[in-house]
């Protein structure tokens, strides 16, 4: 941390204020080296790597109620300044302290003028205290007679934020009767035995949870400032301890106090006084002050540190901007860090020092290292163990969090809803040889194996429109030219898995980096639209109990529903054949068993059915929208405010079930298959490679597996890229090669087993790294927490599918969903997934005016003219895969997004970006 | 605004820098006076009356494209910066220019080195340029050998933002093949020819709509910046023309210029030279720098102003903020003539100058104005006309404007909802002696009468709920004890209107000006409530059509609903009277009529009627809370935004009626009565006031008069005092005595004609008012819009009522309307109204950590748990009267509301408030 500041001062010499100040030079005088920035450079350059202790500053300030003077907590900073409110008794929240350049500039005056103690040997308040006035006395600063007086008040007790006002004694009460002025001489005695001054920490003080704000390395910087009545000039007194030391109650936590800063002055200014005091609290909580602070040899050093404090400060002209207005703490502050790497890619000098930071913060891994092309055999899959290998351990242990319960909810629906769905298309495409017991199967056989050993645990697994159109294909193919439709996919899946094989070794995967931005955000554009599209279509579909428009309750006698048999002496057979009574009335599935006609104008409709399927879809999509964004409510304390965002679409799916069964509407629910059987009876769970068709069709199926591996390939890794993308600030790596070869092995053990075959699920996929997203517990108050990266570990994939294979035997539970419920859960899914899409982003740009437009970095640096034609490409590229997509094309779709991925690259925003930072950054280099 | 920042600057005397810079000083120099302030003081105190014209400033910089030198437009400020996106091609918004110290401190420089040029007489910038170049060398800055040099780069063309890149021609790409410099030469026989420097304004600038955002009186200042190869050493000079000037394509927009600053440096320090160029931009849009600008007699006034501006400047820290981080304009910038009131006040003397602006803005009504005890005989009545008396023309024509359109179709549908609720409810009450008919009559008149002459036009009359429990009650006790209803009525009617006479002539309403805070907010709040618990009381109460929970879509054959003969005897006397045929199903109507009963299981319910009111209930509330949001989302253009809030009401109410109309489904409708004709056919238009009852009566109903009178008292004036409350601007004035007089005249008026007795209605009053708001349409850009006021007028209120009274014959429309939208528009005005409660906000407290507590004034000056201790024994009053008025005692409910309001005075946070920021601000003046 120190390094970068200090490197970043280096490059910065001469950018001084103090050649100005000593101006009278007659021409502009830029970027001349400066004394105060060689002094800097001299004493900040002897030791870089001993890194100085996080300085907390409190400012006390000198109260004086009802003749008891005391000294009270007025603001402290760990980073940004938190003031106690005056009238509010309370903290304020952290915001940037906003100082004037007066009392920057009084402040400066003051470490001219007052005395400087270096390296102070102190071990009490009361000890240091009579060293700092001896030696005011010894520069002449003050008369002695003083001495007493400014030691009486120096020692007065520190009364805290975190302690209620001091109750005084009946006794108490009794002086302060006398005036004050005269007390003086009579409590001088008790100056000594008055005070709260102990060595050893307060139950206060241990007791302030404030403390898990402040690092544990970090000392104390006190500031005092108030005004008294018998000083006529200001008395000052900067003072480093040789050690950091506790000094009793002087601290409002148990922190030791390594700097003093001592202000008092004559009565009648006191705000004058305070803002000082703020000016060298904010300075010692600033990275390179502090730095200063800790390695001044002479007040000229500290002299030269605020110089460069001043060079480096913003300013905002007063009549555009009103002071009182508390400036909240910055989304990101220019962090020591980032200058480092930012300076090292520059200079070309990294400093090793970082190495200890970089496992805490690595550079996002680059795409290329992974896709890297070996040129030996298996070389890539080599890699991938290899990578993956040492994170064995932690893929385990970092499942166990909390979050991880509710990733594993939210992507266990997601998961059995998507194989419920695919289950029931694909056992309709294949007269049930795929059904959706086979798919519930599938899925957790699958899911289970991938995510316990593939390159990248965060990829889910899941069955795909396309592969769902192949196979539908197929079946109908094989039925038409009676071939065995089992034995051929699986002969399919044989050759598939060893093309992917083939792939495999010859680390073909390394062709995913050529992908652009513009292909990846197409692909999963049109991803998110589809799960949009499906989830309102799936809706739609279900109102196949219409709403019995035009009712009139007034004619309710005339709404009715009656079966009416065919015939009479059908009748007469049959209700002598089942010995009915003639009274029963027949339920509409009896009566179309027996041959009856529904007769009636009520038949039709079912009431109530469409508009509560329509309340519950609507009702889980918005609440779910709205607990998500309760996170950035102002109510209710921050861990359980995350525990509501967490549990988001958990929580709605269990209220909008509870209203559900609350109304008790006939509502199209979640059915789960309740016993592990084949769906169709006259298949087994092991199909047999030989025997059914004729030898040849075992090497022709070369051919369409092809097409499937084609449509694997490009399914798995775009996905994997969009998972991997550097955004998400993976750490463990990831493992194209080995994703596909269990890819490849899954294809092959699904197809012995007449399972369907699985690849990964793009808004699944980023659906469960979203749940799994880690925030930086915010440190210093005001800090914003910062994306640290995901909880990447292989336990919640497991768990899901483990569940998933369970459900069959959670039949009883889950069969009270409604099934608009799942599909409000698809479209929050889809929605959620297209907010982290850039192009989505430009898309909402066509609707804004320039001036309201957000300042987003690339509108800084591309015309918005050529964003809008980036833009517009995109969507019409995205249009026509749409209409493809429709179309029976749909199976070499991946094929497609591949020849719009080898369009030629647009330089992305983000380069241009990228490079003008650059060049600005250079600029001020230079 | 000049006056007040003189005045400002003259009791900051002494926090002047200057004294600093020349340190030395051996204590800390606090608030001695110093050379540039008292410079300042003498420049500026001269003549204070002459206001200075705003400043519109445009920096170029110089630009080497293809060898081709031109000045390119880089940022402009009115008053808050707008940067030219380099690669954008795009205006920046509107921020708060971040300087650093650095540059200003450079750009100090520069002016006490460079050639200052002061009332130079120009008149063309060819002209002014040699001026300029001719002064310098007499100065000897530059060698003469430069003159034509300078003179060259100065008169190169200016390309602004507006324009294109300039396409060069073919012979100026053959020129610049050679080398720049070498052309200079050439060039320079061209220079006067090359440039587009003429006289009047180019179409360009004619046509930029930029001109809107520049105030009429603006003057403009041109900043040139750049670097050149051919000097060694800076070139400075800073031009004051005595006469502003059009000095051709110089400043993008036709402003003529009156400043001019010029930095032309030896090469390699762009950035540098920029920064000097943004300080000294944004110290001319200064208001103090560019008084100092106009007014300096020499260089050593224009250094004085920069050193008060830097006096004045805020600091940010750099470690805690992040200088590329653009700052947003602030909501609110301490405005110079707040500063005025604020001095005034505080020096007992407010200039009369700033009488031209009080009009403007008017310091807001204090509520003792108008509610002074006179002591005369109707002394307050005629000071209320006295005072509304000069706004009847304002009156009328302010209401001209297309927000009133919406205005009136918000409240229309507001009062109709109402007046049929309580048409209904008074009609059950009454035996109809009162209902929907009377309702709407009253309304309208009561309505026309008291928008047209009352005090305050605003306040929307409408029934209220004691009035219609007092009916109740009154129509019971006259009903057992043989009493003539309407003539008891018409006699209170009159007793009462006389008692609001006395009222009136004795200015008893003075007494409202006690009411607190507390008092006000608790009513308001009750309203509020009420409003919202009717509307879904009323909701749920629709629920008559229960949904069919249970039902079995299988099983439908099983629902019917039959009509069963009581008798067989009388079905057949009726077939033979009624003749109908035997086959016909009777309604549920002809049924009930015919003495049948209705058999079945489905007969209690109506499909979907339930679920759609529902969803129309809750949509349009959605609906309306969302496109009253849209304002401030960034799509659109602002009118069109600022019109789709304005209509939100309208828009939602259209859509659900569209969807209700879709759907076909029998919701509840609104149902208008068609036929002008009292609703019970035994009454007429007229009661008399003799005849029916003992003489007795006459004498005696002044009793029950006084408590109708007390209840209308406190109900109009207590939501007067909450329209006329400060926060809303109002400038009209209001008044008490008056509305009192014509709501005393209404109910006699009311009592005559047997219509229901009207009142202040506090809800709908606060929604006309929120309609009716105005913001300031800003001026520079990134200023904030104000709240300015309300269109105080009495046409909308009129239009209101005239339209209510002609629903009569809008009933073919209206009848389209379901009511759960009107509901859902009830509901909506009750939450709306509650949001401006401070109340409410301090309910919300209890729910939020103190740390994520919004930065509220009172939070900073009254502990949290004094707060949530006044917040409680708000809710429990409110509770308890909430329980209250569920009884019979809701009649003497704004009597108990007065109780509380003579509860001891709690010091109400504002007030606390406001006292603190004048300690606080005297603080800075001592």
């Amino acid at each position: 941390r120190i390094f970068a500041r200090n490197n970043h001062k280096k490059t910065l010499i001469g950018r001084s204020l103090a050649v100005l100040m000593k101006c009278g030079t007659d021409s502009v005088s830029l970027f001349s080296v400066s004394p105060a920035a060689e002094r800097l450079r001299h004493i900040l350059g002897e030791d870089d790597n001993t890194p100085t202790p996080t300085i907390f500053t409190e400012m006390d300030t000198l109260q004086n109620e009802g003749g008891e003077i005391e000294w009270k907590e007025s603001a402290r900073w760990v980073k940004f300044e938190e003031k106690v409110e005056e009238g509010g008794e309370r903290w304020s929240k952290p915001h940037v302290s906003t100082l004037t350049l007066h009392s920057l500039f009084e402040l400066r005056t003051c470490l001219q003028t007052g005395s400087i103690l270096l390296d102070l040997e102190g071990y009490s308040l009361p000890q240091i205290v009579d060293e700092i006035v001896d030696r005011q006395i010894a520069d002449g600063l003050i008369p002695p007679d003083l001495k007493e007086k400014i030691s009486f008040v120096l020692l007065r007790k520190h009364r805290h934020q975190t302690k209620k006002p001091i109750h005084r004694s009946l006794a108490d009460i009794g002086k302060s009767s006398s005036a004050a002025s005269s007390e003086f001489v009579r409590r001088l005695s008790q100056s000594r035995s008055m005070n709260d001054i102990s060595d050893t920490p307060s139950t206060d003080q241990l007791k302030n949870k404030f403390m898990k704000k402040i690092p544990r390395d970090a000392e104390a910087s006190n500031v005092l400032v108030g005004e008294v009545d018998f000083l006529d000039k200001p008395f000052v007194s900067f003072v480093r301890l040789a050690q950091a030391t506790t000094l009793g109650g002087l601290t409002e936590v148990p922190v030791p106090t390594r700097f003093l800063f001592i202000l008092l002055g004559p009565q009648g200014k006191t705000k004058s006084y305070n803002e000082i005091g703020r000016a060298i609290a904010t300075l010692m909580v600033d990275d390179l002050f502090s730095d200063v602070a800790y390695k001044a040899r002479d007040r000229e050093d500290l002299i030269a540190g605020v110089d460069e404090f001043l060079d480096e400060v913003i300013v905002l002209p007063p009549g555009e901007w009103d002071p009182k207005i508390r400036i909240e703490p910055p989304k990101k502050v220019p962090s020591s860090v980032l200058n480092l790497n930012e300076l090292g890619q520059m200079n070309g000098s990294a400093g090793g020092a970082a190495g200890g930071e970089d496992t805490e913060f690595p550079a996002p891994h680059e795409l290329g290292e992974e896709l890297k092309f070996t040129g030996r055999f298996a070389g890539g899959l080599w890699l991938d163990i290899k990578r993956k290998a040492p994170w064995i351990c932690s893929d385990i242990y970092d499942g166990f969090h909390i979050q991880s319960i509710s990733a594993v909810v939210f992507i266990y629906l997601g998961c059995i809803t998507n194989a419920i769905t695919f289950g029931g298309l694909l056992g309709d495409a294949t007269d049930n040889y795929q059904g959706v017991m086979e798919s519930f199967l599938g899925t957790a056989l699958a899911g289970t194996v991938f995510c316990a050993f593939s390159g990248q645990p965060l990829i889910i697994l899941s069955s795909t429109g396309p592969i769902l159109i192949f196979e539908k294909l197929l079946y109908e193919f094989s039925k038409s030219n009676g071939i065995d439709y089992m034995e051929l996919r699986l002969w399919i899946g044989i050759h598939s898995c060893l093309q992917c094989f083939l792939l495999v070794v010859t680390d073909a995967s390394y062709i995913i980096k050529y992908m652009t931005r513009f292909t990846e955000e197409g692909f999963s554009s049109l991803i998110s639209f589809i799960f949009i599209s499906d989830a309102i279509k799936k809706m739609v579909a279900l109102k196949y109990y219409p709403i019995n428009r035009g009712f009139k309750p007034d004619y309710i006698t005339s709404y009715k529903c009656e079966c009416i048999a065919p015939d009479q002496a059908v009748i007469s057979a049959l209700f002598k054949a089942t010995r009915l009574p003639l009274t029963k009335t027949l339920s509409k599935k009896e009566c179309v068993n027996y041959g009856g006609t529904l007769v009636g104008n009520s038949c039709k409709y079912v009431p109530d059915l469409a508009l509560m399927s329509f309340i519950l879809f609507f009702g889980t999509y918005s609440m779910t929208v709205s607990l998500k964004k309760f996170k950035f409510s102002r109510y209710f304390p921050t861990t359980l405010r995350k525990l509501i965002s967490d549990f988001a679409i958990f929580m709605s799916i269990m209220s909008f079930v509870g209203l559900d069964m609350l109304m008790g509407l006939d509502t199209p629910k979640l059915i789960v298959p309740t016993e592990v059987k084949p769906t169709r009876p006259d298949r087994g769970w092991l199909v047999m490679p030989f025997g059914k068709n004729p030898w040849w069709w075992y090497v022709a199926s070369f051919v369409p597996a092809l097409l499937v591996t084609i449509l694997i390939f490009m399914d798995q890794q775009i996905s994997a890229v969009i998972v991997n993308r550097k955004e998400n600030k993976l750490k463990k790596g990831c493992g194209y090669h080995l994703d596909l070869f269990w890819v490849g092995v899954l294809m092959a053990a699904c197809s012995f087993m007449g399972l369907p075959w699985y690849v990964a699920a793009t808004v699944i996929s980023i659906a469960h790294i979203d749940s799994l997203k880690m925030e930086s517990e915010s440190s210093a108050p005001g800090e914003q927490p910062q994306f640290l990266g995901v909880r990447e570990q292989r336990l919640t994939g497991i768990m899901v599918f483990v569940l998933t294979g369970l459900s069959v035997f959670l039949a009883p539970v889950l069969q009270y969903i409604p099934m608009p419920v799942l599909y409000g859960v698809f479209l929050y899914m889809g929605v959620a997934s297209l907010s982290g899409i850039q192009f989505w982003e430009r898309i909402k740009l066509y609707l804004m005016p320039p001036k309201h437009q957000p300042d987003f970095s690339f509108l800084r640096h591309v015309p918005l003219r050529r964003v809008h034609l980036f833009t517009l490409v995109q969507i019409v590229c995205l249009a026509v895969l749409w209409i493809l997509k429709s179309t029976f094309l749909a199976i070499i779709f991946p094929v497609m997004v591949n020849v719009v991925a080898v369009e030629p690259r647009c330089e992305t925003q983000e380069d241009t970006g990228r490079k003008d930072r650059q060049t600005d950054r250079k600029g001020t280099l230079l």
